[in-house]
């Protein structure tokens, strides 16, 4: 028996074939979306992915990752904050129509979750949360072994979490949510902001030396030619290990931002382990190091866990999906 | 069939009988615990009140709540933070081996969710979160009808969740814990230290004429007679309703603490509902609507939820103890 795994991803999809208990892609098919993909296009180059993939084999569940909200007990999206057109799109019953088998919806970073749960760095551990650090920062739950969405589906928002309400405002008009300090576009943000302070023509000569004097921000004006709008939270990480004082501030309030949110996320539901993916989260040894701390402390002391790194790497919502599609074949 | 339910609860002992299925005791007795109490003496009169109660009934069951952490699991009490002795004291087996029936240990806040749950504010909704805001700021989980305590029994501690990081000092040693906002004794010393800052003899002229200039504290001075030792929290909301402005914005502050943590709260698991007890939640219409404004300003906009009063009050312990009692009597 097969099973088909699919990941609308938002800027890529993906899609895999797999045998029920191997750990190895029979076969596997990505692509990039286009540029003014919409919900139409996306699913058109998903099924033409899926064809080339099945060729004459039927599958006998299909499993689903989506990037944005979706009502996991129908299959309905939501919405896409990255592609138009995928308002309340019934997903799950497009692919059951088209193929005529039962399809698991879920979104990605439940999925990921599962997908951490069953064949990652979770395995063995019934209670876990599973955090992204990317573009956007999401996270998803699994107690007693099963996937923990929260009654409208929302459970999860970590990145929304206010952890300094004297903070930058974020997205979301709250000021100092997780996400503002943590993600990668707002890492650049955050040291865009202040290279640009510091040569503002009014900046204070006080500030400016101070700053100029310890040599912050050399190394990451460096990285971008002196073009800021280059910025990226990668490049931040990097001039942070390439010691650029400024950016390890910046990296530094990232890693303290996830310390303090795991560590009340810790008080409150005591789970084994937090499981950590996403672009930010190999910033390297020091983001980790400090966030470890942050958190331990945030932590009561009578409060265990262990905070470790994602194992599936891009492939999560992937291996997810065929969890969700496995569950599907044992519940039937 | 009779349920004997039981509270442990720091400075007070209760016991209760209720016939299965009835909402009503059919006896309850309460002591003070005396200024000296240990252990040792707890349970000596907690078992003066089990021989009171029971006369020649013998219980289907026993439900107890403890004032302080307990492993669920094997009814092992780990410690209480107010009476002494109580490390590691077996009260599930004691109580078996005395009174010959099943018995079911859970701490304070998780049997209080139950009851709440099971008999009040929660009834009808399977997913909530029980806080209690009192001398300290406690909280219980019930997800999918059922207790979540966490892997290591040390769920709900929204007490120490961090709201603002450059807060005030916990007893805990972090900054701005919710606790360290909301509850009582810390509310009470929050006004005190302002009215202290006010009288010093440094106090600057203009920080003094201003908060004099708006009768700060004038109420609150007035409520104990000048003796600032004699503030609880329940003075200052007392005084807050009296409109005193001083009193008014350390409650406000402690209103937005709690408002921020369940906002975050109901981000990260998306419960239906809060149930919220304790002393604190008694501070008036002005308290609730800023904690319900802040909440919901903190949760995501798709995020639905609904804060609650409790409605079992003191009882609610009790209660929580016969739902323990009940479901120790369904599994068997």
């Amino acid at each position: 028996m097969t099973i088909l795994a699919l990941d609308f991803g938002g800027t890529k999809l993906a899609a895999a074939l797999v045998n029920i208990g191997s750990r190895k892609w029979l076969r596997y098919e990505r692509r990039l979306s286009p540029a003014n993909a919409n919900a139409s296009t996306d699913l058109e180059i998903m099924r033409s992915l899926i064809y080339s993939l099945l060729q004459d084999v039927k599958p006998a569940a299909i499993g689903v990752s989506f990037g944005g909200p979706v009502d996991a007990s129908t299959g309905m999206v939501r919405l896409s904050h990255h592609v138009a057109g995928w308002e309340n799109i019934p997903l799950k019953g497009l692919l059951e129509d088209e193929f005529g088998v039962s399809v698991g919806v879920d979104n990605d970073a439940n999925v990921a979750a599962l997908g951490e749960h069953r064949f990652g760095a979770g395995q063995g551990y019934d209670s876990l949360f599973y955090i992204t650090v990317s573009t956007g920062v999401g996270g998803g739950w699994i107690l007693n072994g099963q996937p923990w969405r929260g009654v409208g589906g929302m459970a999860g928002e970590i990145g929304h979490m206010v952890v300094d309400p004297a903070g930058p405002v974020c997205l979301c008009g709250k000021r100092g949510c997780v996400e503002r300090l943590a993600s990668g576009p707002y890492m650049a943000q955050n040291a865009r902001e202040v290279l640009e302070t510091i040569d503002a023509p009014g900046a204070s000569q006080r500030v400016s030396q101070r700053r100029k004097g310890l040599g912050d921000g050399e190394v990451l004006r460096s990285l971008v030619g002196n073009d800021l709008t280059l910025l990226t939270g990668q490049l931040v990480s990097e001039a942070a290990t390439a010691g650029d004082d400024l950016a390890k501030e910046v990296l530094h309030k990232a890693a303290w931002a996830l310390g303090v949110g795991i560590g009340n996320v810790a008080n409150l539901m005591n789970p084994h382990r937090f499981v950590l993916g996403g672009g930010v989260t190999k910033a390297g040894e020091d983001f980790w190091q400090v966030m470890q701390q942050v958190a331990r402390e945030t932590a009561l002391p009578e409060v265990d866990f262990a905070i470790v790194p994602a194992e599936l790497g891009d492939d999560a919502p992937l291996w997810g999906a065929v969890a969700i599609a496995s569950m599907l074949l044992t519940t039937v």
